[in-house]
C-alpha cells in the first residue's frame, strides 16, 4: 500500500495546510515554493496542485482558518453575557488587537503571508471585516437594548467603531509603529473614546 | 559670470527641490537618481551632494513642505471663528483626507515618495502628526469654552480625534481603499461618529 494510499483527499487537503504553514511561519511566504512544500510532503507538484490551484489559494485558506479562529474568541467574549455591552466592547477590541500584533511579533511569524493575504485575498478579508462590524453590532444592540447606549443605527455605530480602531489593527500598522508606544494602552484609549460616541 | 554665479546658496536650494519635486512627480521618486537632478540642473552631482547630503534628504525637505502646506490650510478653517468648533473640525478632516488622498489621485503623483518619507523621514512625520494634534486640541479647546463639548483632557481627546480617522488620513491605507467606496462619505461619518465621543 502506497503512503498516498493511506490519506483520504480531506487529509491531505489538512496535511498540504498543516505543513505549509509551518512552513510559512520557518522559511517566510515569499521564499516557499510549491515545490517545496511538495517535497516535505513527500509528495508531487502536480498532486499539490490538485488540491490547490496555487499558492495563493494555500494562503487564502490559512488566513480564512486563523480569522475563523479570531471570530471564535470574539463570539466567546460576546456570549459572556454577565458583562455589560461597554466590558465586551473593550475586551473583544484588545484580543482582535493582541490577535493581530501576534502575527507578527509572535517567535515564528506569519508576516508576510498575511500581507500577501490582504493583496492576493482580498474577498477573505473583507468577509473578515465584515463579521467583526456584525460582532460589534451584536454588542452594540444588546448594550442598546440594555440602556447602556443611545445609537440611531447600529450597523453604522459599529462600522465607525471598528474604523476608530484601525490604527491598532491593521497589520501593517501595528507593524509600523509597534515599537513607538505601549499599543495595549493606545487600544484601551480608543475603545474609552469610541464608547462615548456610543452614549451620546 | 558662469551660470554657477547667478544664483545664491538659497536660490540653488530652491532650485534643486523644484527641479527635484518635478522630477519624483514627473518620473517616481524610485527612479530618479541625484545624477539625474544634477544633469536637469546643469550641476555636478558633487555640487548637488553640497546642499543635500542624500536623496533622502531632498525628500524630507519636500515632504516637510508639503505638510506645512497642509497645515496652513487647517490654520485657514480654525481662523474663521464664525463657524462652530464641530463645523471646522469636519472641515479640518476632509480637508486633511482630501490632501492626502490628492497625492495619490492627482494627474502628477507623488505616492512613492510618500511611502519613501513615511520610512526615510519618521522624524518630519511624526512632528506633523503631533501638530495635528494641536492643531485639533485648539479646535477642541474652543468647543469645550463656547460650551459644545465636554472634554476631561483636550490632547487626549485630539489624539483619539486624529486616530479615529486613520483609515482616511493614513497614505497607505487611502491607497489600499481609495476604489472601494466613498472616502469622502466615510470620513464625514467618521467624524460624526468622533464628535459625538467630544460631546458625551
Amino acid at each position: 500500500m502506497s503512503s498516498r494510499a493511506r490519506f483520504t483527499a480531506d487529509e491531505t487537503r489538512e496535511r498540504i495546510l498543516t505543513v505549509a504553514e509551518e512552513h510559512f511561519r520557518r522559511v517566510g511566504y515569499a521564499k516557499t515554493a510549491i515545490a517545496d512544500l511538495a517535497n516535505e510532503l513527500g509528495m508531487s507538484s502536480a498532486n499539490v496542485y490538485r488540491f490547490f490551484p496555487s499558492k495563493s489559494a494555500i494562503c487564502e485558506e490559512i488566513a480564512r482558518r486563523m480569522l475563523d479562529q479570531c471570530h471564535g474568541l470574539l463570539r466567546d467574549i460576546i456570549a459572556d453575557r454577565t458583562a455589560s455591552a461597554e466590558d465586551r466592547l473593550a475586551r473583544m477590541t484588545m484580543t482582535l488587537h493582541r490577535f493581530n500584533k501576534a502575527q507578527f511579533f509572535d517567535e515564528r511569524r506569519l508576516y508576510d503571508m498575511v500581507e500577501a493575504a490582504m493583496t492576493e485575498s482580498w474577498p477573505v478579508i473583507k468577509a473578515h471585516l465584515d463579521t467583526l462590524v456584525a460582532l460589534f453590532a451584536e454588542v452594540i444592540r444588546e448594550g442598546m437594548a440594555a440602556g447602556e447606549f443611545i445609537v440611531r443605527d447600529p450597523i453604522e455605530a459599529a462600522t465607525c467603531f471598528k474604523q476608530c480602531h484601525v490604527s491598532v489593527f491593521h497589520p501593517t500598522l501595528i507593524a509600523h509603529c509597534a515599537f513607538d508606544e505601549d499599543l495595549d494602552e493606545q487600544t484601551a484609549r480608543l475603545t474609552r473614546f469610541a464608547i462615548r460616541a456610543l452614549k451620546a
